[in-house]
């Protein structure tokens, strides 16, 4: 057996996708997990860039890596909201997502322009477009927040 | 308040950041969660990848993008594995991560040049290059499981 298939079953989940198959056949608990997941990691880059902006945390290649994680990110969090994963248990995730779903993915790509912004100006290593675009990109969130995730 | 503080303090994990805390000051279970739905994600998008290298899964831009978002998970990655989470509950990650770092850490970087490598070749839409770098990743996955995870 090859140490690549090897691996793959290691891993289990990817077998399921090893065979190509769809979103749909994967597990739901796997689903709500790469959700939360993903949304997660987007908290931990985007956490200590509002520092920077309120100018608590200081800025330097790390911070601007994290600017770069956070524009990878929100390109991988227009794919954890598939219609596959609407009736997941446990979720924050309105239905309104599934309902309206132009409206929830213009906000999604609201995020992700914004947080591309952030990105090239943390390239840059221009502090002052950086700690305003922050605030940009805190906004795209909350917008989609108000409207697609259950108050907490 | 501002929309982005509101925003922070929804979001709760976020606030803890934006002060500027080091990951010490995180909930363990924050920090298990985030490194935990990092390798979910990184299974996500290398998951699909192993059906077009067996030939079993179509190559196309939606397929080139989950390499691209693997080399963005594969920094990430990096970032998940930090001293003060070493001693988190209900982990696969094996304490070798931490009594070896010099070994862990090449085994990363090898992983994460491997993944930088296969989204320069889906970027190119080489399909014949992304399938044997596939397997390149898929060795150096499994190079870094065999010492540094739980078997399951």
């Amino acid at each position: 057996m090859s140490r690549l298939l090897k691996t793959t079953i290691a891993t289990g989940l990817l077998l399921a996708f090893g065979a190509g198959v769809a979103y749909a056949q994967v597990k739901p608990e796997h689903l709500l997990k790469y959700r939360q997941g993903v949304m997660r990691a987007v908290a931990f880059q985007f956490g200590p860039l509002t520092g920077v902006a309120k100018g608590e945390a200081q800025w330097g290649p790390a911070m601007a890596q994290k600017a770069v994680n956070l524009a990878a990110l929100s390109v991988i969090a227009g794919d954890v909201f598939s219609p596959a994963s609407k009736d997941l248990a446990n979720s924050d995730a309105k239905p309104e997502i599934w309902v309206k779903p132009d409206d929830f993915k213009m906000k999604m790509v609201a995020f992700q322009t914004e947080a591309a912004k952030l990105a090239e100006f943390a390239k840059a290593d221009d502090l002052e477009k950086v700690m305003a675009q922050v605030n940009a990109v805190g906004k795209a969130c909350g917008a989609c927040h108000d409207d697609f995730r259950v108050k907490r």
